[in-house]
């Protein structure tokens, strides 16, 4: 089709396209002014090590026993898994282990619990909030050797797209094993090269195609997880429906290993589309890209997959240091649309109406569609790795938040103007159908007074207009302290007693995701 | 178009139509015998009554203090309330209590709390497992005055369809509020003239439309709730993602009102469909009807919103019992397929495509097209009507499973042959798409005999297929105790453990969901 080409630069309409009304948020503030003075300063906070154990001679050949060769001290080896892939944290952990069972996490978990031994679940170690490295000498438990799938449907005839795996199956390869048998993944992320299933549900991870599959908390079927003391918790249910009691392992999903660790997971694949779209498209304001979201939603309907943005930051970046093209005009703003569905046809007589109609108004300025796999991939990698090419642009500070989608952009000009100088960028991107925004400073270096300037700015912003201060990564290390910003008292307090119920002696993923006041 | 009218009766084909293959299932049995046989009689338990305090005049004078005009203690008042809509549980309380807020909700739970009161809250009493009414004398807290809606993204230009509403809203009256909006609930089932939204999350309700938008745990976004003791649990976020801290509101989705009060609910309402057509069809075998799913799920993709099925002694007791008429030719089994879509004609075209697929292929007998609504309501009123059909066929023993598809109806037909004449029907019918059976069977009245044959004999059954005893209308009184054929012991233990955390004197809903031995 003619539309399927890259674009024409657009002439000016003489009808002047329909705007935006402007509006206020209904903010209603119910949080108290002392909790948010509490939180002022509390980037300022940092852990001190917790009376556990030391690692002793009789625990590691207690270690070695159970985990012949499996059980690693080099300090060589070490290393990278002491660190996080954005190179802000650093552990020092001497000890890594590799179960490769169930049986094997139990029984490392139940040693430490008596020997009050604090550990550290670790999956692919692609977490953005310090989630996933040890602070001080915690044990390192690694996932990577469970990397087992363990059945998919494959003796059944209707094919239902249930998948049951071991928590260490990298994503990627878990999207190639469910394509050959015409299923995706429900969720797609850029880490997933590197991350584990597992610490994809640890996380509860969003990623691109969350508007169209809905979150974990629907596509996880089932868990199997061991509790910190080593009893073991079957829930692998492979059901799409199952209303007997409460449902134990939404308890698992989110909470970054905290409360047990995730050693299986079950998960609802959808069918593999048929027919798979991505547009690139410019747009010359926030407004006009809203715009073309809301228009978007009403015109592709049940084939929208993925609404996604960047700035024109993002673009220079990745152009800077990945060597990427910008493949349309330049724009203050730019979208990736992907469409999914069973009709290519339909699809492309959707897309092409819905393009028409956006560049006919002059909601979008200049834009380029792919359906081969090859230049989709090229168009997704731009969106795919702003995060790689921020890595390369200096130390960055990250965050990730939901807001009301009128005001999503605001906190990223708002920020601009208030550090001024001080940043070297300040950019955003993300997810819109969700209204997550990745809000991202750079600077040179790390630099005290800058997060100083940012935090708590950006909570108090978030906090301001309802919004929640992790959307989709987590508390981690990094954000443990702001969760008041985004959760009452009387929630945090009710946090702290699972913990206390579950894993009593707190050896679990310590200083992580609660409050420094809630052990 | 032409394939929109009343099917013609097929002809034979002269290509013998594709069979699945005879399989069977993997079904591992990790559960111990000692846990089944535990079960055996289970059906034989009958509560006793707890050591909670009785309502004394004193407390009378707190309750109209505080509810004046909603403290209700009229017998005739009562009736209605502490019976179930099926007419199969009975509880014997006489004071029933309307409150307007959650702040009343929450002092009646701190009252109730402190003097060892207990407390069976109701919503629209449409549940079918015994869990809304109480069993003994136990207050009934109705949320039936809490019915307002609270916000609706009104004042936003960029609707997101983030319904607010208070717990006791009429799930059609919510659906009618968010239509008049261009927006859909994301559930909607029979009962929906009656049944509060709170009791649908207190439930984790299906229904029709869980094939297309998803369970609760993904569409539902935030709650409030009240503890036992009162304390107001502000949960009420209205964000797509949020990943502060551990996702307390799953706790209390599908808890049965035994770890709390819903008072409020935070809800992602999907945008209603511009074009829906709904096909009611005939198979002459369930293998047919297997088939007809799998391919319909292939060439409808994206726009298929319900898939159901009801088989031919369904038919015949909604024409007895309701008069309603069988719109096309007689068939052992009947689906009910209904298309939800942005583009009429993309949607009528793959429509036709299937439904000449299936009936050239013979997997479908004869069948039916609405696509005005009236119609449509006429063809979903046959699948919606059955459980008044049976509730007029006498009394009835109601089953709802999960299975392996392949399974699904199996149980039905070894049911029917393993009762023989002793009960008066055995139906089977259900929700194809989710793999959930309702098997129902009725005896002119109240049976024990008929009663043992049945059970445990479809636990067994379902246990040994690797299913779920409750896909969807929860445990209740009725099927708490059957838990274990389900959930294992561990699984079942952490259960009693936030229970007792949540409710340590157990006042809230006793008697439901946790099995007897659990308190």
């Amino acid at each position: 089709m003619a539309v399927f080409q890259r674009f024409q630069r657009l002439q000016t309409l003489h009808v002047a396209p329909r705007r935006l009304k402007p509006q206020t948020c209904n903010v209603t503030v119910h949080r108290t002014v002392t909790e948010r003075i509490q939180q002022r300063h509390a980037h300022d906070v940092v852990p001190t090590r917790r009376p556990f154990s030391r690692v002793t001679s009789d625990d590691l050949s207690f270690f070695n026993d159970l985990l012949p060769g499996r059980t690693i001290t080099d300090p060589d080896m070490l290393e990278s898994c002491n660190v996080d892939w954005l190179k802000t944290v650093k552990g020092s952990s001497e000890v890594l282990l590799r179960p490769k069972t169930t049986e094997e996490v139990s029984q490392i978990l139940r040693y430490c619990n008596k020997r009050n031994l604090a550990v550290s679940p670790q999956g692919g170690n692609t977490g953005l909030v310090g989630g996933s490295v040890p602070v001080f000498d915690e044990i390192i438990l690694s996932t990577a050797l469970m990397n087992r799938v363990l059945t998919f449907d494959s003796i059944l005839v209707i094919f239902t797209g249930i998948l049951t795996c071991q928590a260490g199956c990298v994503l990627e390869s878990l999207s190639q094993y469910v394509e050959e048998r015409d299923f995706i993944m429900p969720l797609d992320l850029g880490a997933k090269g590197s991350c584990h299933i597992g610490g994809n549900v640890s996380t509860n991870a969003g990623g691109l195609r969350l508007l169209r599959y809905g979150s974990l908390r629907g596509t996880v079927l089932g868990l199997e997880v061991v509790l910190a003391d080593g009893r073991v918790l079957d829930c692998l249910a492979k059901l799409r429906k199952d209303n007997t009691g409460y449902d134990m392992k939404q308890l698992f999903i989110g909470s970054e290993g905290t409360l047990g660790v995730v050693t299986a997971v079950s998960i609802l694949c959808p069918r593999k589309p048929k027919s798979v779209n991505v547009a690139f498209l410019g747009c010359s304001s926030f407004q006009n890209l809203l715009e073309t979201f809301q228009i978007c939603r009403g015109m592709l309907g049940e084939i929208l997959s993925a609404f996604e943005f960047l700035d024109a930051s993002c673009m220079s970046l990745v152009e800077k240091h990945l060597k990427l093209t910008n493949p349309i005009a330049e724009s203050p703003y730019y979208i990736v649309i992907e469409t999914a569905g069973s009709n290519a046809a339909h699809d492309e007589e959707k897309l092409h109406d819905f393009l028409e109609k956006v560049t006919a108004s002059s909601l979008v300025a200049d834009g380029t569609v792919a359906t081969e796999e090859a230049k989709i991939k090229a168009l997704w990698s731009i969106r795919e790795r702003i995060t790689e090419a921020l890595r390369h642009d200096g130390y960055t500070y990250k965050y990730d938040v939901s807001l009301p989608l009128e005001k999503i952009y605001d906190l990223v000009t708002d920020m601009r103007e208030h550090l001024g100088n001080q940043a070297k960028n300040v950019v955003g991107y993300g997810h819109v159908g969700d209204g997550n925004l990745h809000l991202n400073v750079t600077s040179p270096s790390k630099d005290e007074a800058l997060l100083a300037a940012i935090e708590p700015y950006v909570y108090e912003w978030t906090w301001k207009w309802r919004g929640s201060i992790s959307a989709e990564h987590g508390l981690g290390l990094k954000k443990r302290n702001y969760i008041y910003y985004s959760k009452s008292q009387e929630a945090v307090r009710l946090m702290r007693d699972f913990k206390a119920m579950l894993d009593p002696k707190g050896i679990l993923n310590p200083y992580k995701t609660l409050p420094d006041d809630v052990r």
